[in-house]
């Protein structure tokens, strides 16, 4: 194999960077340099993705993991209601696996950054025995006190998701397309009052606005968009339970007020399913009603990473 | 072991983390939200640190693998003259280490973040089978254009080094203190140039600094301070070596016009040593001339990750 150094990678991913964003001067010197946006605030943050945990060669290839490191960091700026500007790469890159693999891992960020106008602001790069290990760190930008927080739901606001949820592991999670135009769209059309991205899996995800919030939530399933990719040879009872619970599907789940869930309803202003749930209630919990109008506790049951 | 999940810890850390930026609302949110700064520019750095690369158990602890993947950002920010401010903190735990593990990794970072006024902004945490590795992403701000970069170098300027050099890896690697405090002490006492932290070795970091600047640089052979860390055993020719290409020392090399040169000579503020080395050259390439005034190539043979 050709030797290959740090610094001839950082060149050629330098040479490869577009400086899309005037206030930003990013790779070559010991930090990043930001110009503050005006009238704004900045989202911040960060997720690790590690091979074998978060992937596997195959059936993920070098530049969709890489692609998926950034698109789970777009998913939290989409679900701020922000728009992303910039991110920051760091690799642990196998030493057996050569350079090529580290242009594609690259390339699979690059392409999705540009897609999204985010630009490459710096990194770190290092080689070592191990797995794959990617991290990004994500800067968004809202408008002054306009980010979306968790804490906003409200009683008697509508419940929404996008798109449909469950059979992510098994299809779409390295594929995924972050909801950032979507929540731009949400936004400009109605007051979104809490939102999260749906990472966890529904019930566990939800669950987070209600704690965050102070409220409850009544969710009716019969109305959870339970995704193709959920396997059909399961029961009705196991297919809602993975839509509920599987992770990784990277859809909004967001609360309006009852009149602006109405509007938003008849408008779907989305290219994608926008699904109405249920509604925040003011006991605490969550609950799920059933078409014979009992109801369950909505355990959170998505993922936990034990340790 | 007691089971102990990633939202357990996630807690605690919440627990732990005090809020000392009243313009940073942190962990809890899918983001962290921070309002910019008036009059400031933002930096913005990050780095991964790999258990078996950057360091081992032992003699590495917990805390101090901790401490060093903050310290060594905090260097970053030190390099370009600029304060912390907060940090996103990733981790990939080993699974089989169990929780007080984690805890003490970020017990490690969560001191040296206190030491210098650096919130924790947000993070991720995840286990795997595989080492440990953690990163953070740093985030600081200096006043506006006033951020030192690598490129301000010219012809004349004199070349200085905090502390000594040589023999970090058998030391104090995971130790060292970030010059977060004597860099704002050196750019309130003269106008830096230039600077960059002494990551990869005195020989490489200097080569970072002339190909910005585009300039070369004489360096006194018999002016480096060589640190008392390196073996006392080697010939002086090698003990020279030791201190010019060692990496992780993590002091401030810096360049000021010959005339702030001399003041900030006479004047020392620091508390630690600094040291007048050579000068910057028209003439590209960077040159050590001996006591007998003969001169040759200084070779960038500092770190170099090849993979």
């Amino acid at each position: 194999m050709t030797a290959f150094h740090e610094f001839e990678l950082i060149e050629w991913i330098r040479s490869q960077t577009g400086m899309s964003h005037t206030d930003l001067l990013g790779i070559g010197d010991d930090t990043a340099i930001l110009q503050p946006p005006v009238d704004s605030e900045l989202l911040l943050a960060t997720d690790m993705l590690m091979e074998g945990a978060h992937f596997t060669f195959p059936p993920a290839t070098p530049d969709l993991a890489g692609r998926k490191a950034l698109a789970v960091n777009l998913s939290d700026i989409a679900a701020m209601g922000g728009t992303p500007h910039s991110a920051l790469v760091s690799l642990a890159l196998p030493r057996s696996r050569g350079p090529e693999f580290a242009k594609s891992v690259m390339q699979g960020i690059m392409e999705l950054a540009a897609e999204f106008q985010t630009q490459l602001a710096g990194g770190d790069t290092n080689s070592w025995d191990g797995p794959l290990v990617i991290n990004v760190a994500i800067i968004g930008t809202a408008d002054q006190s306009h980010s979306i927080k968790r804490s906003g739901a409200q009683p008697g606001d509508w419940i929404f998701v996008t798109g449909a949820l469950g059979g992510s592991l098994e299809s779409h999670h390295l594929t995924f397309q972050p909801r950032v135009r979507e929540a731009v769209t949400l936004r400009e059309t109605v007051t979104i009052k809490s939102m999260i991205d749906v990472s966890d899996g529904l019930a566990s995800d939800l669950q987070h606005i209600l704690t965050e919030s102070g409220v409850g939530a009544m969710i009716q399933s019969n109305q959870i968009p339970i995704s193709q990719h959920v396997s059909p040879e399961s029961t009705d009872a196991e297919r809602l339970q993975q839509a509920l619970s599987d992770g990784e599907d990277f859809e909004l789940l967001f609360t309006v007020s009852a009149e602006e869930g109405q509007r938003l309803r008849d408008l779907n202003p989305l290219s994608i399913p926008l699904t109405h749930i249920g509604e925040i209630t003011a006991e605490q919990g969550a609950k799920l009603q059933h078409p014979d109008d009992s109801t369950t506790p909505l355990e959170s049951t998505g993922w936990k990473h034990q340790f």
